[in-house]
């Protein structure tokens, strides 16, 4: 941690002396202020204003996304759960490929509640929503969302509602519906955005700069909840680059908040968008077997269940982390089993 | 909830027929595809296409805050702890403050720990991060974080090294240092970077538009961590509107992955910085009494403390919160206390 003050920190100091010491492996600066400062060389070198060692820099921070299309299912990640609890290696590769293809699916766990917190414990913690802690995907009497009902799901990412939407999210599969249906369909929205992109400039312009209203309210556990978050559909960061995509047409709110000669433009766009995402080139479809867990970038795929027809039959359990920690956990894997 | 799926929308449908039916308070629509609908008078003026009425909805979602300077000391907003939590109107009243200073002080909580959960409870529950639910401030041997010493803290916003970064700020001060120091000094990152924008419009841009490398490297109950964001120091969103300030000059890391021609530029402007956000006639210095809770935005606030001299006689529990539970709690309370 860096303890000098900014207040003392002078701009126009320079070096007055340099010396290469202890065979080459630290240097020795005498500042003009009189403070003389070692640094080891390879301290410098790892810090070089080079594109080569920012791009490992980079690397070490975040590493680039694999963008995929339908061909991820004949190769989909796969995890362990009985692995994930005891072993590092394995550990750290389901968690480079989540950070890689924003998917895995995790096979072997126990059919009952709780597992979720068991590998939420090797990673950091579970992050928490208003929705609880963790959250039973079932049929309800009386649901206020519709993934508590037997119905389609449309292809979403979950509570864009909340403006610090969940990064992560994970299903555990505790009991799945035997019948037709109840598959989860799942796209990479990082791929179709960038497409869109190319193909529909206007269309991607549009999306991306129109903040929409998502809405979510409703009771949990006895407190009620009113949230509201206005965002565009397509999130850029400052260098135009894709950094979540917001699609959930079940919590968009019935207020839309622009000129009125706007608004036909806007569906437009969404609706071709939408087409992309549910595309089969993109879209694949994978039906969870009892005791896996589908973990997930929430800011990148977009997920959807099919219809399924008897209720009650089905039962999944939800939970959300944060991409701060899983990439700390990561990061800290990475040197740990590196200097092994 | 909507429940019409994309897939079954048409953009190209108009109205048929139009009827102003039950006095006025409801106009049926028949839409071109043989749908008839009715829309409730009240429904839809709240959703007129204006300016007015999107002003309205605006600030449902979010007031716009009122920015301050030296002069807040004379009037700072402040809470009851005991109000708080049996008096729906004052927990409004103190939740719509928080939103439009940024600040508040809640007084008369009693000195122990646990109460941070009490007053969330109310609101609606802790954001944790990966120093735990809350987190103890004192002079401490070995500290991994420079608030664990007695040394004077730098005007900083915490923990931007997650890219979720904590919301909202609460300090209990369970026991406060009764000699001199130990001060909290607090800034209006918005005001102060509002004008820093008009004085010096091309450091506002280096700032705005150079990410930095914010870290955190440490163990907390026995788990490392190693977070590290990638944000410029002043965060617009995509309207070029002023979304959060990221000033910490002790978790800033030694890499700095940009051209080596920049750097000298980028450290001029956060010195110009830095000496507008101690400037006094921004920078108010506030002492906790005992039984204080110093609730701020971490968003937009910057907050130091002086340093003081006797290690361990100075005690603070902190916590955090996130704008979307605080806004939802809000929101609720406003539509609940309105129809009273």
């Amino acid at each position: 941690m860096r303890k000098l003050l900014v207040e003392d920190l002078q701009l126009g100091v320079s070096p007055s002396d340099i010396q290469v010491v202890d065979s080459g492996r630290v240097i020795e600066v005498l500042w003009s202020d009189g403070h003389l400062a070692t640094y080891p060389a390879t301290w410098l070198h790892q810090r070089a204003f080079n594109t080569h060692k920012r791009d490992l820099r980079n690397n070490t921070v975040r590493s680039k996304p694999t963008l995929w299309g339908k061909e991820l299912l004949e190769n989909l990640p796969r995890a362990s759960f009985p692995e994930l609890l005891q072993d590092d290696s394995a550990l750290l590769q389901f968690l480079q490929q989540l950070e890689s293809h924003g998917l895995v699916v995790v096979s072997d766990t126990p059919t009952k509640l709780g597992q979720l917190h068991r590998l939420s414990d090797r990673v950091a913690y579970l992050s928490r929503s208003h929705y609880g802690e963790t959250f039973i995907v079932e049929s309800k009497n009386d649901p206020i969302n519709l993934a508590y009902t037997a119905a389609k799901l449309e292809m979403h990412s979950d509570i864009p509602s909340r403006k610090y939407k969940p990064c992560i999210q994970m299903l555990h599969c505790i009991r799945q519906f035997h019948g037709e249906g109840g598959d989860n369909q799942l796209t990479d929205g990082f791929q179709v955005s960038h497409n869109f992109r190319t193909l529909h400039p206007d269309k991607f312009h549009i999306l991306a700069t129109t903040p929409v209203d998502f809405i979510d309210i409703g009771v949990e556990d006895g407190r009620d909840f009113f949230l509201v978050n206005h965002d565009p559909m397509i999130r850029l960061d400052i260098n135009g680059q894709i950094q979540s995509v917001n699609f959930n047409q079940f919590s968009r709110d019935s207020y839309f908040r622009v000129p009125v000669e706007e608004v036909a433009g806007w569906y437009d766009a969404m609706k071709t968008f939408r087409d992309m995402v549910n595309d089969n080139q993109y879209c694949i479809e994978y039906k969870m077997k009892d005791g896996d867990i589908l973990v997930f970038d929430n800011f990148r795929l977009l997920h959807g269940r099919k219809a399924y027809t008897i209720e009650g039959e089905r039962v999944l359990e939800g939970g959300y982390w944060e991409w701060d920690d899983v990439l700390s956990r990561r990061r800290v894997l990475q040197a740990k089993l590196s200097n092994e």
